[in-house]
């Protein structure tokens, strides 16, 4: 019997999907198994959440994509207790799978600090019924505002808040400032969209701050011209279905708000908790499982722990490790790396330590505007404006799965692009 | 003040849309309330439930499809009370809309004839959320099968039954035949998808009964081709979580299926029977308003019934009249002839007794296949298979709202057909 090799989680990221590619000419027998029946390309869900594409366009079923991969059976199913003894990871209908190799890619999901009872006012973004939700608020609070004749009210409807100034909160922010000045004017009677406020609340003193500062301020610049007000040093003391409270130096504020996101914290999967317990480890604080150099666990060869799951460290030579940024690249590389690592211990070899490649980092903002950061062999490259949006725009199509899906994110680019209209204004599942 | 036009119903049809547009010249306010944001194009609604197609190519935001006529307000509401004597709709939340002149176009839902049970075990499909919960059920029976190890539960898994032989039973059940025999086989590794038998349940002697019998005829060996198994004269008598029960003149049958869907009866809005109770009028078997000759309601010339909601009859000149069969032809030409006789009334006219025109039938069977009915000066012309295909393909995308919707349908059927692929394989809303 050929090595059993469970890969758990491929849907919500790049990880899983990668190191079962990078297997498809090991002589091993995959499982890949995950919640969900789709992977979904989690850079562009923001345009999901506001009614940019379809869900289809960025979300394809896993057995799809490994349909000529014959080594990988593709399950749906949600993993709930490993047994590292046993080499068995429980289902959650009772179901078992054994391993002799485990890779645990099961990626992250929203963190409100300690403050879980804000997730029903405040939706995080990492799946797409988590997109469907927002879009849902957005387009319905601009409906409650057309039928609302009370002054307060109709302007707390009007105020979109998005919590949280990295890349996902910028895009969120900047396109829900397009929708209320580009897009939705000339549809309503009784309102005009353009007065809808869009607030952008960050703790840090600036936004994306895992840019230079210079391009922070560049994208703080561009949010400004699109319309959003971009708060930082802005701290939220609380979140009620009403509005939220924010403290800044200038002292504590009410917000009346009926759509607040939440873009602020991600922690690691709960699998990650399992994991450690299972194996008498410990988490980090963000519930990351601490890895080797080699992505391994400690005292676990056979169990690899890739993407936002693991607290890995890049062992570049000569260099002090540092910590790998919670960022698609990361969780891509060490998909590869992990896999390369299994092979080796298959034909008996020692491990290698992972070794992240920094490429850059780039975020989008809105219609035109983006801000790229480039690691070249010449040194920094860094650009923003609308040459760094055409950049964005086309690495991201670029890395699109899927042909079809490529073309068609494309046509509904270009016709969002030359028209204002965003195709899939709809609103379903009436909760 | 201009007259106040309310128009109840705009999102699940055809008749509230045509007769806003057909007032738009009019003097007149007009509001259009409907309890969904968006118009959906029911003749595609199908390929949503199978995949095919996304949910926003075949739905339009209401409120965008009348952005450019400005006496039109759009306004999201359900309305749950009717007052013919104070002209007011009062809407769930309390809202109170008044009218001079009411159009009444709130559709049709799903009949069970009084089995109400059965909807958990069958769901129909009339709303986007109804093609999503079918799309879930087929595509998680298959996900099930490759997971299930005991062959009669596997089997149970992959035994799909559509309930119901018009149109919409005719074409889910050639699709999920198609993605059977097509789509899947390839991507699992335990099961054979092309093992899923597909049955279509009908209680009458033949498929597609409102065509010529011929055409049923080719109808139901166009089925067979694809693979679907066609059970005609066959009653159900009971559904629950497990399986159906169907009675035949070869006795009582139970067949173990996992995913049934109910595609046999429509009845009309709960709506009718709120408007038939604030008038002391009556409703139909179906739920239907009777309206009288100009579609107004007797001795309410205010007010129109259209569309499914309404038991209409078609008077042509010199013959007796006939009732207007539940079409979209229909439900278009009833809105065009509400909107007249409005206007006629505005102006002191006469109102005019509605007349039916119809052009034809046509229904889709599956890839190449499809049946067409139509009625020319000349005779009727009849066809199918391939050339009725592409007749019926670009008679739907002519009709398609929005010519970005069109494009995008177009191409994602030019995909479908050449590679069997279906682009919207995605499960989301966890219940």
């Amino acid at each position: 019997m050929r090595p059993q090799v469970l890969i758990i989680g491929c849907g919500c990221g790049f990880g899983g999907l990668e190191a079962a590619r990078a297997l498809r000419a090991a002589d091993v027998d995959i499982t890949v198994v995950d919640k969900t029946n789709h992977h979904l390309f989690q850079p562009l869900l923001y345009q999901v959440a506001t009614a940019g594409l379809s869900a289809p366009s960025i979300a394809a079923p896993i057995r799809h994509l490994f349909r000529h991969q014959r080594n990988v059976t593709t399950l749906l199913g949600e993993v709930v207790a490993l047994d590292p003894r046993g080499k068995t990871a429980t289902l959650k209908d009772g179901a078992q799978l054994r391993w002799d190799h485990l890779i645990v890619a099961a990626g992250a999901t929203h963190s409100y600090f300690g403050r879980d009872e804000w997730a029903a006012f405040a939706p995080g973004l990492k799946t797409l019924d988590d997109a469907f939700e927002i879009r849902r608020r957005v387009l319905l609070a601009f409906e409650a505002a057309e039928r609302e004749d009370d002054p307060a009210r109709r302007a707390a409807l009007l105020r979109f808040v998005v919590v949280g100034g990295g890349p996902t909160g910028v895009e969120l922010a900047g396109t829900f400032a397009e929708i209320a000045r580009h897009t939705l004017p000339g549809e309503f009677r009784r309102i005009d969209p353009r007065q809808a406020q869009v607030l952008l609340v960050e703790g840090s003193p600036r936004v994306l701050a895992a840019m230079p500062e210079r391009l922070s301020e560049r994208a703080r610049e561009q949010l400004t011209a699109l319309g959003v007000q971009v708060e930082v040093g802005a701290r939220v003391t609380s979140i009620d279905d009403e509005g939220l409270d924010i403290t800044t130096t200038a002292g504590q504020e009410r917000l009346a708000s009926r759509c607040i996101v939440w873009a602020a914290g991600v922690a690691a999967s709960p699998l990650g908790r399992t994991l450690a317990d299972a194996t008498g480890g410990s988490v980090d604080r963000a519930g990351r499982v601490p890895v080797e150099a080699d992505l391994s666990l400690p005292g676990h060869p056979d169990i690899q722990v890739i993407g936002d799951l693991a607290a890995a460290m890049s062992h570049a030579p000569g260099q002090p490790p540092k910590a790998v940024p919670g960022v698609s690249p990361g969780a891509k590389q060490m998909g590869r790396h992990a896999a390369a690592n299994l092979m080796r211990r298959l034909r008996g070899q020692a491990t290698l330590p992972f070794r992240y490649r920094d490429y850059g980092n780039l975020a989008t903002i809105g219609r035109n505007s983006a801000v790229v950061d480039l690691g070249t062999p010449a040194g920094p490259l860094r650009f923003s404006g609308y040459p760094a949006w055409l950049f964005w725009l086309f690495a991201h199509v670029y890395f699109l799965i899927g042909y079809r899906n490529r073309f068609v994110v494309l046509l509904d680019w270009a016709w969002a692009y030359w028209t204002y209209d965003r195709g899939a204004r709809v609103v379903t599942q009436k909760r």
